[in-house]
């Protein structure tokens, strides 16, 4: 069997998430039937990350297996030319038959991104925040969430997680014309944890939590002690790797 | 009356275009009605420039006079409040009784998005190509449009208009990551003219028309000798000078 991975970019707003559920439209569920047509035969996709409603992406990976010899760039054009206008795949590559998206993944990059104008154009991919925010603090949380930390306090209720202890290489906010970035890089994430920390950080940046209560709220273990999650269009997958 | 001048973005996707028609939403239609509402009295709102259906705007100008003494900064905020997501505004300034949005315009400012790769981010906002296009060929037919010219070959059926001659003082492709922006400003445009200059221009740079062919359909004052238009969701009025 040949085993194929993609990259793919998608727009969130109107999908239900990554993974395929009773109540609406997902990716995987409009890759797998696209797949299907294609190949001619019932398929299986693996996602590395499992995208909430509303999150988009930019560089999610997907493998599934084939028996079809369908050269690789058709699968591309194809898989561009059936899937809706929201998807669309960036690279197909043959890996070997035991690559697993989600299991082989080293870390994962997401970006988070904030206007600080109102916007028309692009409002779907930005959190519009009106209020002033104080870089330099949320700036020194972000610092401090790197490394290796339990972010229980960060995980949405989740019964099949039992390990919350996440390694991140990289958290920082970079500026932008009008806006700010917040880029962050992990070997895991936990359920809502990137909106929870964002969520946390813009709390700091206002003024309603103080940095220094940031390290008690990591160690509380407790979500409800971390700040509201920032809405989920301003978040993106932006790359896996391998 | 006070005379009350606003910068406006919007995205184009959802609308029939600026003007109020009965066919769907515009967005003058949008604005009057938030207008009327928050200052209880009946607004004329004049605009800049008419765009199309599907067609954005980042700084399209409007104007409407007023005898409420409503503070400017309320007037916007009330606005942005009011209006809903897919239109904004980012100015709202006094300008003398006389000022007039559309008559008082020196020049416009649009740009044309093109994208070489498939997207699904943003892909409201450009025009995805997918052949190899001549990047040198365009560049000097956009060189060309350059100066007062007579565009009725880019100028689709207006009974209204007698005079073709537009003044172009800047046409120029710039290369950017993945795609092309195709930036013109002209003291005024005729209706379409910009989609049918890059449908042309387009043409030209996949080989369909040669770069000589240019001067004769300029000559030729026949919508039917230009290229097809652009698709209405790659274009954006990005400034209005006065």
């Amino acid at each position: 069997m040949r085993n194929i991975k993609l990259t793919l970019e998608y727009d969130g707003t109107d999908f239900v998430g990554w993974q395929t559920q009773n109540n609406g439209r997902s990716v995987q569920q409009e890759l797998t039937r696209v797949l299907q047509q294609i190949l001619q035969h019932d398929v299986s996709v693996h996602g590395a990350g499992r995208t909430d409603a509303g999150v988009h992406a930019r560089g999610q990976v997907a493998n599934f297996h084939t028996a079809s010899s369908l050269a690789i760039n058709s699968v591309r054009a194809a898989l561009n030319g059936l899937l809706p206008h929201d998807v669309c795949v960036h690279e197909a590559v043959e890996v070997p038959e035991s690559f697993h998206a989600r299991k082989d993944a080293v870390s994962r990059t997401y970006s988070y991104h904030i206007s600080f104008v109102p916007l028309a154009i692009g409002r779907q991919y930005q959190w519009y925040i009106g209020y002033r925010l104080d870089l330099d603090a949320m700036k020194e949380i972000a610092h401090a969430i790197t490394g290796e930390h339990d972010f229980e306090s960060f995980c949405k209720y989740d019964t099949q997680v039992v390990d919350f202890r996440c390694s991140v290489r990289r958290s920082e906010w970079v500026s932008v014309p009008d806006g700010l970035v917040y880029n962050v890089e992990a070997n895991r994430f936990l359920y809502g944890m990137v909106r929870a920390l964002v969520g946390t950080m813009v709390d700091v940046g206002r003024g309603y939590t103080a940095a220094s209560d940031f390290p008690d709220i990591m160690a509380a273990k407790d979500r409800k002690c971390a700040g509201m999650a920032a809405p989920a269009h301003g978040l993106c997958l932006e790359a896996v790797t391998y």
